[in-house]
Order: C-alpha cells, then sequence, then structure tokens
C-alpha cells in the first residue's frame, strides 16, 4: 500500500521502508567480517523500526539518553550501550535499569568511576570514551597515563567491569571530501589499537574497540582492527550525509511532507506549512555566508518521492513556516495546496521533532513518546 | 516553595512564574490605551500559562496551528487568531473548530479565499496578511490593487467576513540597534495606515490594524495607530531578545538546569547533558564566524538564577551535549555533577522542544502534548 497523499493536511514524515531495509542490510554485510554491529537508535527512536533490525539478527544496540535506553529495554532490547558520558545525577535510574538488562556505560574521568563504583548495586560494563580528535568528550587519546588510572580503577571496582575503549569520531562531519573522512577514520582506528596495545602490554588483556560515526562507517569498505560499530544515521541518512558524500540520493529514507501555502512570483519563493518546529534549525553552509534547512523533491504516490530539484532549497525556517528558494521548473510546477517534500538536514533532528512516521506500507510508526 | 534542584536529574526547564506575571503586566499596561493585546500563546503552548494570562483579563489570542488552536479552545479559550497563512488543506479541521469559537484566519490570495469560501460552513472572520517588508509571507503592501481584489473577494463571500490588515514585522529580528527596530515599526505602521486609509476611501469601512513582533512590542512607548497587538515571545524572552535589546536579563523568564558531565583543564570546557534535543539549534553569531547556542547562569535554590556569567557560552550543540567556552572564573566554579542554568536562544523552540516546565512554584506545567 503506498502512501496515501491525499489524507496529509500537515507536516507528515514520509519512511520508505524498502530504503530502510536496505541501508540496514549493506552496513550489516560489511560488519559481518567479525565486528558487532550495535547501531545507534537515537536517529529512529522507534520500536517497530527496532524491529527491522530484530528482524535482521540484531541484537545489541546504542542510544544516547537514559530514557531511550529505558524504552528500548521495555521492548525487548537486553544489551543496550548509553553512549553518552555518564551523568552521575542518573544513577538511580541507570541502576534500576542495569538490575534488568545488559547495560553498557560510558565513563571519562575519575570522579564517575568513583560515583558508580559507590552507587551502582548491579554489576556494569563499562567503556572508556576515548577523544581522538573530535574534542567534544573523552580523554584525549594521548593522555595515556590518565586512561591508564582509569583503566585501573574500573577493574578495581567490583561494581564495574571493564568494557574496552570506545571513540566518536564527529569531525568527519566537517570534512572536506571522503577521502579526509577517510582519513579520519584511519587516524581514528590507528590511535585506539595504540592505546589497545598499551593496555595489553600494562593489564595483559585484549580490549575491545567501538567507533561509530555514519560517514566513516559508509565510506570504509573493511572495518578491520576495530571490534565493534556503532552507526545511526545510516539508516536514514539525510542532506547532510549526501553533502559529505556518505550516501547517494536514493538511499535517503525519509522525507518530510509539507503543505505548501503560499507563492510569490517576484522573488521566485514558495512558503510551506513546515518550520523549525517539524525539521530542525540543523543547516548546511551554502554559497557565501548562506545556509540551507533543506532540499526539494516531489512527491509521488506510488513511489514516494522523485529526484531532488536541481538550484531549490529551504533557504529559512520560523517556527512553522519554511521558505523555498525555488528554481523556475519547481516554482511553475507548484500550487498553493499542493504537498513538497523536503529532505531533512540532519534526519535524527527532524525525527526527534515529528515523533511519528507514515510508512510506505501504509503504517504509522510511532517514537518514543516524551 | 523553591525549585527543588537537589531532584534535578536530567535536563529541566525552570520557569519563574514571578517574572512572567510581571512580562506580561507590563506589556498589558502598554496596551491599555485602546489597543486589544492578543497575545501569541505558540510560545508557551501551555493552558496554565494561559491561565495566569485569563487571570489578568486576557481573553484574545494568537496561535500558529491548528493543532494549537484546537488545544487552546479545548481550554476555554473562544476567541482564536490562527496566525498563518492558511493552509488549506486542513480546511475541514479548520471548519469544524470555527464552529465552536470565533476563529480568525489569514489569508493572502485569492486561491485561499476561493477554498475557504467554498468549504468553510460557519462564518468565519479572515484578516488579509500584509507584507512589510519581512519577505516571508502576506501580500507586498504596495500591491494595492490585490489587495483590494482580496478585500473585495471575502466582503461577496457569505462565509468570510473581513477582519482587517495584520502584519507580522520579523525583519525587527535582524535588526542593528534598538533604533532601528522602532524605526522598522514605525515604517510598518506607515505604511498600514496607508493601506486602511485606502480601504476606507474605496469601501467606506475603517478596518482593523494588527501588528505584533515582541522586539517592537517591547521597545515602543505607545501602539497610537495601531489597534491590535500580538506578541508573544515577551512573556519569557532569551538569549535572542536580550541580544536585540528588547529585554533586560532579569526580565528572562526560563533557563534550562543541565547536569554538567565533564569538564576539559586544557581547552576550559564544560559539557553539559542538554543539546540539540532540548534547547534546540537555533543559536546568534557571535565573533568572526562563530555562533552561540546558548547563555550561562549559575543555580541558586532560593531565587532560581543568577547573573549571566561574563565571556561564556554554549559554543556548540550535539544531539544530546552541548559544550560550555567557559571563562576561568566559571570553569573553576564548576565540578562535574552540579547543574548549571542555560538561557535559550529561542525560548519558543526550547519550549517546543522541552513540553514541561518545573515552576517557581514547585509545580509542573505542561504543554501541549503532540
Amino acid at each position: 500500500m503506498p502512501y496515501n497523499l491525499s489524507k496529509i493536511t500537515e507536516p507528515t514524515l514520509l519512511l520508505d521502508l524498502d530504503k530502510v531495509r536496505r541501508n540496514i542490510t549493506r552496513m550489516q554485510l560489511k560488519a559481518d567480517a567479525g565486528v558487532v554491529f550495535r547501531p545507534h537508535f537515537k536517529t529512529h527512536q522507534c520500536a517497530a523500526v527496532g524491529e527491522i533490525f530484530r528482524q535482521k539478527g540484531i541484537e545489541k544496540i546504542t542510544v544516547s539518553s537514559l530514557q531511550m535506553a529505558e524504552y528500548f529495554a521495555r521492548h525487548g532490547w537486553n544489551d543496550i550501550t548509553l553512549s553518552f558520558a555518564v551523568n552521575l545525577r542518573q544513577s538511580t535510574g541507570i541502576d534500576k535499569l542495569a538490575a534488568k538488562i545488559q547495560l553498557n556505560l560510558l565513563v571519562e574521568n575519575r570522579r564517575a568511576v568513583q560515583h558508580l563504583a559507590a552507587n551502582l548495586t548491579s554489576r556494569t560494563k563499562v567503556f572508556i570514551k576515548i577523544d581522538t580528535g573530535y574534542q567534544r568528550t573523552g580523554c584525549h587519546w594521548e593522555n595515556e597515563t590518565e586512561i591508564f588510572q582509569l583503566v585501573n580503577a574500573v577493574r578495581e571496582s567490583k561494581q564495574l567491569q571493564f568494557a574496552g575503549l570506545l571513540a566518536h569520531a564527529g569531525h568527519t562531519y566537517t570534512a572536506k571530501s571522503k577521502e579526509q573522512i577517510l582519513q579520519i577514520y584511519q587516524d581514528t582506528v590507528g590511535k585506539m589499537q595504540q592505546l589497545q596495545a598499551g593496555i595489553s602490554e600494562r593489564f595483559g588483556i585484549r580490549c575491545v574497540i567501538s567507533i561509530g560515526d555514519t560517514p566513516s562507517c559508509s565510506l570504509v569498505t573493511s572495518f578491520n582492527g576495530v571490534d565493534e560499530i556503532r552507526p545511526g544515521n545510516f539508516v536514514f541518512y539525510d542532506a547532510m550525509q549526501l553533502q559529505l558524500g556518505s550516501c547517494r540520493a536514493e538511499e535517503i529514507a525519509l522525507v518530510l511532507a509539507c503543505p505548501v501555502v503560499a507563492k510569490y512570483e517576484t522573488r521566485q519563493q514558495i512558503v510551506i506549512h513546515g518550520g523549525a518546529v517539524h525539521l530542525s534549525k540543523e543547516s548546511i553552509p551554502f554559497k557565501k555566508k548562506g545556509r540551507y534547512y533543506g532540499l526539494i523533491v516531489p512527491l509521488k504516490r506510488k513511489t514516494g518521492w522523485g529526484n531532488i530539484f536541481a538550484n531549490s532549497h529551504v533557504s529559512s525556517l520560523s517556527q512553522e513556516h519554511g521558505i523555498i528558494r525555488a528554481d523556475e521548473a519547481l516554482f511553475k510546477s507548484i500550487e498553493i495546496g499542493d504537498l513538497l517534500g523536503i529532505v531533512p538536514v540532519h534526519s535524527c533532528l527532524t525525527v526527534n521533532l515529528m515523533r511519528k512516521y507514515l510508512t510506505s506500507e501504509g503504517s504509522i510508526f510511532k517514537a518514543l513518546q516524551l
């Protein structure tokens, strides 16, 4: 059953399940050679999308908040990595969940190790978060002494079990080319392996290396030297990934269907019902000083959507409005009351706002409700 | 009862109700001289905040979506302007609501007038949306012929009743000074009065002028020549309004309390649990090429929060993380596990994401649930 476009009255997130399945399969095949595929579920936040992963044999997942971990645990997921530098104020909730499932945490400082050691009642695995150059969170990879002290502190605690080293090379998102993404990946793996060797020498154990950004996981051909991957965005992709070269346009699995509410001949602009509360204000630098907030596709009853319109962008967003700078072909083809599809810049943030999908099979998928 | 900070475990929106009441009173006093005060409720989306307005005698409101209109109608509001170029695909829902309350719509093209005339069964008021220079939506103020044709089309329809002219001078948000905001306001009022005079001459009626952005409504001393004002953001204000000069820091009525999860001596940065899914990615240009995503305040049990830290900003956001570039005083005063308060750049978008407030009186206020 294709999308029933005639029933759409407001901004609606369309999800192409065939594309979702293909995106998962592609990543899974690449991970098959001995790497644990632990997809990040913060992108979809949806039990029904999770089921598609489960049908393909995935059993271990990643999330970015305790609330998501609790939600997916309720939906039968038993091995969840909460990939966020542990928020000490949530230790009661963390402990409660750790008693029910295999919950894996991230630490990156002594304070967190001490706090968890003192407050957790269930034995819990912890990864040490390594900063390989992104400079968001993590112990800097060069601080071997500090990292070894953390490994030691974890190993000395009865409550904690050392799970390995984890990195998120988020600086791939600012790379200027595919080559640069691959270079960041190689650099990250090299740094992690160096630490792994140091830990092996010092503690006589082989520890796991977990890495995870979508750009590098999409572009590398092999995960040699890595034990686990945690990409998330690849399940849907978006305009940002397209721009980075980590996906092709036909792999993007969701678009926001938006009603057209106005058009202006003199400035060749189309106004849609679809704004910052639907798409998020995530943007991509564009020409000199400009930014754009989405790409445009025509909607089609049978296939969902067509090719991205050239030279047309969502050029600004307010709370409920989106303004499209359209090329002539797009401008002429659209009437007030029609629908247009918007490819989000960042699908994770759009999903977080919309929290509901209309699928290519005619069903409604609900995401975690806040 | 002050905020119970010790119970906060995750990003939590703190709302100072005394500041809310003062912000409303200040605007109401200014509007008292014969102007209809029709506050925009898209900022708070919350029935309990609406009650504070109602206690002060406000009976007419503005919203930006049909869903909000339905929500506030359920909470007893009977005169609602849906201040968004009407989305024709929602005409069934609009008609249903218009049968129950005084719903006022916005039109700006013939297609919309024809569609409403053909599809509404209840007599409904419509404003004609005028573009006085913002270039988002509306009939350009110079297109008198087009505007007169619209007035005529509305007046000829049995279903529609001409309510007046409505403008949103959103270009005050890009003004460089208070003087420029006041100039945009005067310019907008002048253009609207010219159209009002033209309509009076042509149709022999005196039509209402409705205007409404928070920067100009906050800064003008009198609303002479205007019949109705629709500011929304003033109820909370935020970092953007502070930057524009439309409020003082002590008038900002909400901050996001965020747990500190990491700090880095070498780069003098603090990482908080509080990211794009809490604050939104709205930002303010800062220094050369930079942007910031929030200002920082210390949290205090009795008073809620203190003065904004100088030379410290939220410098980047990912889905759940916020990175603060801190000055030395802030950096030294904060430990992992503490809370910091973040003044949002755009309170409307932060509220839209958070959907729940912890008030200075110890209660939880829920916003419209999606």
